[in-house]
């Protein structure tokens, strides 16, 4: 057997993919598409490697109308740094959804995962927050700590970041008032930020709760990005109590290893059906904020159908460039 | 971030793994480890396609003392043939077990599945069929029909092959004298085979039981290759009944989508206790075959550990060939 298969990689694939309108609007679609089952998406893969605090996550989707289906595959080595190499990589590969047959290999060390997520957390605001905000939140400076106040900048007009990070605040001040355009403060602490903000992203590997439910206010939303493990945790579980609308990316997900999660089991939620899918919010099933003063909250654990969309997306965009190298097997 | 991936092709692959006894003594290894619990094997992620009759698996293993992992991805699409294409591709990725990061693609095109599986059945043999064996049968005639052939010719001197098969018999018996080095003969039916064997290796898709036990003799041992999905069985439950000892690659895979299952749901077996895994008879936890009149029955729905096993095998081999394309991305 003879096959075509075209490698892309990080350099190829930013140049193919950002986070922008067409990206954002393509996610929430997919969204949609989920929770009007027009997604098959088996539950995630996971691997331990607990001797060297490492964990495997694989992720895939089938999502009707696209040509193609990621396998995706990303790792997080948390002993790396001592190596002198980051935590976090991955890689994508798209087969044909008509065939089965290997399209592509995404070479994107996980930037096509940093796009499609912060594009949920835009799609995330777009529906529950306010629709006027002046001041967003961020916790954490990492990556998607800055690709989500990207993401968010499409869909909001805010006039200023506030944030509050255990390490990496000074690079994230001086770094993103120009790729925003709006002033960024940093903050002496996660009660400030919340406090002030209109809306709040949480991007942090937090093992314990650090967000609490008595900072809350009116007209708050916040979306939690960081919970994607039995063992992560950013907000104290009376948050989900406070909330007058609970919204995920996906309830078995959600209520397995993300914020969810541990609401159930503090006894705060009775059961899935106290929180409603994004999907069902973006196609229109459910409701999204209905009034200035709701506070809202989004658990966002990682869906494959966005690695579907996004390496789709790409792949597409690579090809009507030209780019990639093209290996025969 | 910039990581240095290899690219093999199957040409390449091919240069690098046959079914060896090194091969097979490896993954008899990798069956010892899985069944002393140095093994970290996942469930199987799949994706089904109803409307192009398309399924695909995810398998993957992190096994203690290696330096790899595998995330093996196999597609079967069976209406791929009105297309002109093969129903089966695939082709694994191959991540460092001490810090997650890529370090191959392994275009494969489904040939490491293939060696791996012949192994499987080779050590099942090793271990269960008598010592001495005269005839040999195989039911189906494509590519796994091939390799377990020729995988058991490693472990067991037999002196002829029956084959019977709904289709590609005539080539079987054409090819594969010279490939084992004994005489092939086409059967006019499955009852013949298994009544003349001492071995009967199944390795066919079939949806429908077509083995039946009033065939079955003292000292047959049979390999059933073909079921590893709800749908699929080739030995009716009731030679389950007859077997004095059952054995399978992975309990949890055999009794929820292999033949056990079938077993099961017949109220034949009554537990998953009714059989013991390929690795503790390896291992020497449990007893293999104990005299030559015993009916044994093992079933291979294949594990994410031979795909661990084989990637690192021919990665191991490219690399010290010095083979591959290095991709920097």
């Amino acid at each position: 057997m003879h096959v075509k298969i075209i490698i892309l990689t990080e350099t190829e694939l930013r140049q193919c993919i950002a986070i922008t309108p067409v990206v954002i609007d393509a996610i929430e679609a997919g969204f949609s598409s989920l929770s009007q089952e027009h997604v098959t998406m088996p539950p995630i893969m996971r691997i331990d490697f607990p001797e060297v605090n490492g964990e495997v996550d694989v992720k895939s989707a089938a999502v009707e109308g696209l040509d193609g289906f990621a396998i995706k595959v990303s790792s997080g080595f948390f002993d790396n740094s001592k190596l002198g190499l980051p935590s976090l990589s991955g890689m994508m590969t798209l087969f044909s959804a008509q065939t089965g047959v290997p399209q592509a290999v995404l070479l994107d060390n996980g930037y096509l995962t940093d796009i499609r997520t912060g594009a949920a957390g835009a799609v995330a605001a777009r529906h529950l927050s306010r629709e006027n905000v002046e001041t967003v939140g961020v916790i954490g400076a990492g990556a998607q700590a800055r690709y989500q106040m990207m993401a968010l900048k499409q869909v909001r007009e805010f006039k200023r970041v506030l944030i509050y990070s255990l390490d990496g605040m000074e690079a994230y001040v001086e770094e993103m008032p120009g790729v925003l355009g709006v002033e960024v403060l940093a903050m002496d602490d996660v009660e400030a930020v919340v406090r002030e903000s209109d809306i709040v992203v949480t991007s942090t590997p937090s093992k314990q709760p650090y967000l609490k439910a008595e900072w809350l206010h009116p007209g708050l939303h916040i979306t939690s990005m960081g919970a994607d493990a039995e063992g992560k945790q950013e907000l104290y579980a009376e948050c989900l109590g406070r909330a007058d609308l609970l919204v995920c990316d996906r309830r078995s997900q959600s209520f397995r290893l993300g914020e969810f999660h541990h609401g159930l089991e503090a006894g705060i939620l009775k059961s899935q059906s106290d929180a409603v899918e994004l999907g069902e919010v973006t196609s229109g099933q459910e409701s999204g904020r209905t009034s200035d003063e709701q506070i809202t909250i989004c658990d966002l654990t990682g869906t494959g159908m966005q690695d579907t969309v996004i390496a789709t997306l790409a792949y597409q965009k690579a090809m009507s460039k030209g780019m990639g190298l093209e290996i025969e097997s």
